[in-house]
């Protein structure tokens, strides 16, 4: 690790480096210790400094969900999609298909802020596949673990707003996260369809699973479930997937 | 490709197949020829679910933002980051760094929305390389042309929405233009000076071209401006920058 050094009169650490010193050390400290170490080698308080610090080490962090595969291809069927490239193609989703949102006054920008953060967890516990049963046995406990570690690397305000939107969007309760929860489960369908279900073959995924799965669809829009069902039933016509 | 099917009453066609029956017209014919064949195939008019087909028409298209890579890599430094994951990590920055905008009532879901939309272009025009000065000459031509094609998938009024998004964002005149692209910028050197300036220098970009990049910052926002800037300076101290 290079010496620390001094810019501006700000002190500068790489968060790679920070991440390195920090091994052995139980992930639910890592907050204080990060403002620990920060400010221990900075050698004063930085108070106003810490703040930005925090922000930009939690944005540093999440970089890691480009690195959290998911089971679904793209549409070229090149490769597998990661959460990072999934949540972006999901907000923007949410954005040009609103006017299919059942609920009177869905909070679009709220919708979207859930589904920009919706997987961070995944970073920590990895991608739960939605048509595995043993994985989803334990899928709550290793997010709330992921979810207390990496939300605590913000500042405390921030840390609790994305917690509370986070956990908003798992309960599946309020027209904000109805509508984002049928984003998340209606692209996948959309790019199984487009990938002649080379994703639903290969993990013997058959109709009534899926059509349990895009139940979730018509809590938030009944237009798009109706779409959904329309592609699924032709998935199996076509042999994309077990009828 | 498989014989055209119905599904609920609803014509199914994938949006690939839809894409290689065209492959030798024109671009900017794009639009109407998928209605067009849309209604063709499906043997009467369907103006209402043409809508929808025409909104996921444009969805699956856009999933081609996962292949258009830029020169940054991801901090972990084990390859180079794709627009579609840029765009989801700047619009998340920008819900985190809000607090740091100077310009008085930016309006943050107006500047998330840019970042959602912003590289699209890139899905034919590339990516343009920030410090590729040859690359700059024709990027703005190629750029409009791919916005022509791109955005006109959507019906009138979201092509409309998009477009105006877009150009405010390339123009950089208003508030919520001048965060977002503070973003834009500020991330990559995030990211630069977290792999060690790999891309710095395998490309032997120099200081004074950071320095300049990043007033696009300053723009935007002073606070981070500063952060950057001590980021660069450290950065040169460190080798990871041509001074």
């Amino acid at each position: 690790m290079p010496a620390p050094t001094r810019a501006n009169g700000s002190y500068c650490i790489t968060y790679n480096e920070l991440r390195k010193g920090q091994k052995n050390k139980t992930v639910g400290k890592y907050r204080s210790i990060i403002t620990e170490k920060a400010n221990q080698m900075a050698g004063e308080k930085e108070v106003k400094r810490d703040r930005l610090r925090m922000q930009i080490s939690f944005i540093l962090e999440i970089d890691g969900l480009k690195d959290v595969f998911r089971r679904t291809r793209l549409t070229n069927g090149s490769r597998r999609e990661n959460d990072a490239e999934h949540s972006w193609h999901i907000s923007l989703m949410a954005l040009l298909l609103s006017e299919y949102a059942d609920d009177e006054g869905v909070d679009i920008f709220r919708s979207v802020r859930m589904l920009l953060i919706h997987d961070i967890v995944e970073i920590d516990a990895g991608d739960t596949f939605a048509y595995d049963e043993e994985g989803y046995r334990d899928k709550s406990s290793r997010e709330k673990e992921a979810a207390a570690r990496i939300f605590a690397l913000l500042p405390g305000d921030q840390a609790k707003e994305l917690r509370g939107l986070w956990e908003e969007f798992e309960k599946r309760k309020t027209p904000d996260a109805r509508f984002a929860a049928a984003m998340d489960v209606f692209q996948p369908v959309l790019l199984n369809y487009e990938t002649q279900g080379v994703t639903w073959k290969s993990h013997g995924v058959s109709r009534s699973q899926v059509m349990k799965r895009i139940e979730t669809i018509r809590d938030g829009s009944e237009a798009l479930y109706r779409h959904a069902a329309a592609l699924v039933d032709d998935a199996v016509r076509r042999g994309y997937l077990e009828g």
